[in-house]
């Protein structure tokens, strides 16, 4: 924490009045799901900007509708103190507070000539792009690898929060795997989400390295049933069963920890769990199969996206429907069977996924695939037993490679006033 | 060519009609550049969406107004042949002129249900997104490494397409550097540009194998003054002085290869030099500097682009005025002065740079930077120079690392019932 713009000044209501512009109407609106979205009429960038809220019971960037671009960075704590801590915390709540209603971190204008910008700069002009910044504690935050307990918080890790145990066909990379913090940066423009992240790295200066990151350039679900659904480099739509901010009661069930969740994390209230999952698909291999592969391996047809049991993209999939043949319409072996929530105890998740393509391998093959968010309430009885049967029966799987994961506690919403992680540090 | 889409049959004028819909203009407006840039009223992904005419007498992407986003790919031909050089050009034209205009590779539906799919579909229902494929010939091409004319092409090799000799300060890693040809898919979303770049990266398998490729997420320089000039990763406006297509004049003079440019490749004539530079910042050191120090090596204010000898965006630098101080007011070794075209014999580039960020190196440091591309009528009298002496008196060096290099000679546009190098081949 040696940086002029670790610590920035609060932000006085004055002067945020004076960034936002006459007419502006920052945090006003909301919706069922508890996130504030709002729309300002006025803005420090020009008219008719988005933003959303930071302030709430939940983390935005969750049943947030999916911005179009991600980037995802995970940091491993080199502050040694509790105190150190809170004051990193402390700094990216205000810096997160700041970027994402498209301000500056620091405070803006004037600069001090001969001190580094409080901000780098790159993002001035743009518009906030509907940023959003969401946090989580991986669970080397409450025991680092020899067990220690850094911080003083041991006590209060989450008995679900613990490194994902080792799937068939995991061929995880370390450099890409893990982490104490995370941050998901989603928006509309990738310069603001990097822009986000090289900040907070920056803020992060002395406290906490960055470990590893992801860009991401296309959403791969719909999180709002406004969206349409998008496709992923399958070629195939992704995530249209997925839940959606419209059904607060489903969300409520398979999202937002409750209060009596887990009787050492009462500070997990409000949160969640995010899992992600760093999926290469091997696309060279996959455009070489025949259309009728593709579609009985996924068991929905491409162009459309309905299932092959019949009907449109929103249809419920029979899977009890058979064929001329005797055969089920939807394989057996299919991804839509496996993944059905009436095959996996009725669970289901909000996933957040994004395409990403890093460049080419040796072979010249591109090192692309699915950036894989999903936000659970229970990693334990979500996303692992379904990952279990998943990496063992999915037909899929043999054009998949997982090479990079992370499992983190989403700690809830910022409240005026407070900052981040602040149930769980005081 | 092993592949059922890599020879897509030709596109009838009918069915294009069949997909460009009723009220389609496609290829009808153009400006004084040559570039026909056609707002379709009606086309295959909706109402009113953008899309560049793929044929003309210069390749579209070099003066068309800058996009947002870059795909950027270097292939080695595997093809021993130029019978079979010749074919994988051909497809790729076919698959170029359809992708540009928003239409699936391989004609489209109906689809062989026992065959893979002509086109791999992630781009399906998205709009054109503008996107333009720029295509380029190294000088391996001509010349392998080991001095062979694979292709019967080596009397034709231009003088000035040689490797780019060493400069100061380069530490160019061999797997971001040369390939026999280059793609630059420039669009809107970077989706539309992935979805080319593995397209043809597909239909050229068996015949040319991706190299390297460079994802870029925000342009760095203004093609047209119809653009604001946007930000790279140091927060300063970049491009301020860059050509214009509204100076037809200047682009003649300085990015399109003249008739008489060059005895042996006439070929090259209304096409041009790509200069292509992987450019990594030292953001965290940088960011650390103030700003007085930033503005000083710039020789430009960081909040409105203005030179420091006074202004706005838009004056002309004075690089004669001095301060109280009796120093210019320019600095000896700013980037603005030593770039400026008086310092260098009146030379002038056309550049169509990307901002990168590639994950980050062991230290938690960003791999991030300036993706520079340039087209010049000239390396030899416009590139070279300039960066010779960038790169032994740029006060800015101290903060770059240049890891990639490529410089490829790019073909006049393709004429309706031409392909892709066809001066150079036939």
């Amino acid at each position: 924490m040696t940086e002029p713009s670790a610590t920035p000044p609060p932000v006085s209501r004055r002067r945020l009045l004076g960034y936002a512009g006459a007419g502006a109407a920052v945090g006003a609106a909301g919706f069922a799901g508890g996130i504030g979205a709002a729309r300002a009429t006025d803005g420090p960038h020009g008219e008719g900007v988005d933003r959303y809220a930071f302030h709430g019971t939940h983390q935005a960037g969750i049943v947030t509708p999916a911005q179009d671009r991600l980037h995802f960075a995970a940091f491993d704590v080199t502050a040694t103190s509790r105190a150190e801590l809170l004051l990193l915390l402390k700094a990216w709540t205000a810096a997160a507070a700041a970027m994402t209603q498209g301000r500056p971190v620091g405070g803006g204008v004037p600069l001090p000539y001969d001190a580094p910008p409080g901000d780098t700069g790159e993002a001035a002009g743009l518009p906030p792009g509907r940023l959003t910044l969401t946090f989580g504690f991986g669970p080397s935050l409450f025991r680092d690898a020899d067990g220690k307990d850094r911080f003083g918080i041991a006590d209060r890790q989450p008995a679900a929060l613990r490194r994902l145990p080792h799937f068939p066909a995991d061929a995880l990379q370390e450099q890409r795997s893990d982490g104490d913090l995370c941050v998901q940066a989603c928006a509309d423009d990738p310069q603001v989400a990097v822009h986000a992240i090289r900040n907070l790295s920056r803020i992060a200066f002395g406290s906490a390295a960055l470990r590893w990151s992801q860009l991401g350039f296309g959403r791969t679900s719909s999180t709002s049933t406004s969206q349409a659904t998008p496709r992923n480099l399958f070629g195939f739509k992704d995530g249209t069963a997925n839940l959606k901010a419209e059904e607060p009661k489903a969300v409520d069930e398979h999202v937002w920890v409750g209060q009596g969740d887990d009787d050492g994390a009462a500070w997990l209230a409000d949160g969640s769990f995010l899992v992600a999952r760093r999926i290469n698909m091997m696309i060279e291999t996959w455009d070489r199969t025949s259309l009728r592969e593709q579609e009985t391996l996924v068991g929905r047809d491409r162009h459309v996206g309905a299932p092959l049991s019949g009907g449109t993209e929103f249809t419920e999939p029979d899977l009890s429907l058979k064929g001329n043949d005797g055969q089920p319409l939807v394989a057996m072996s299919s991804h839509v069977r496996l993944a059905h929530p009436t095959q996996n105890n009725g669970v289901r998740m909000l996933r957040r996924g994004y395409n990403f393509t890093d460049g080419n391998d040796d072979l010249g093959r591109l090192d692309a695939g699915l950036f894989f968010i999903a936000y659970v309430r229970d990693p334990a009885t979500q996303y692992i037993p379904m990952q279990t049967r998943l990496s063992r029966d999915d037909g899929l799987m043999e054009y998949l490679r997982h090479t990079g994961s992370g499992l983190f506690a989403v700690p809830p919403g910022v409240r005026k006033g407070g900052f981040l992680g602040d149930t769980l540090l005081t």
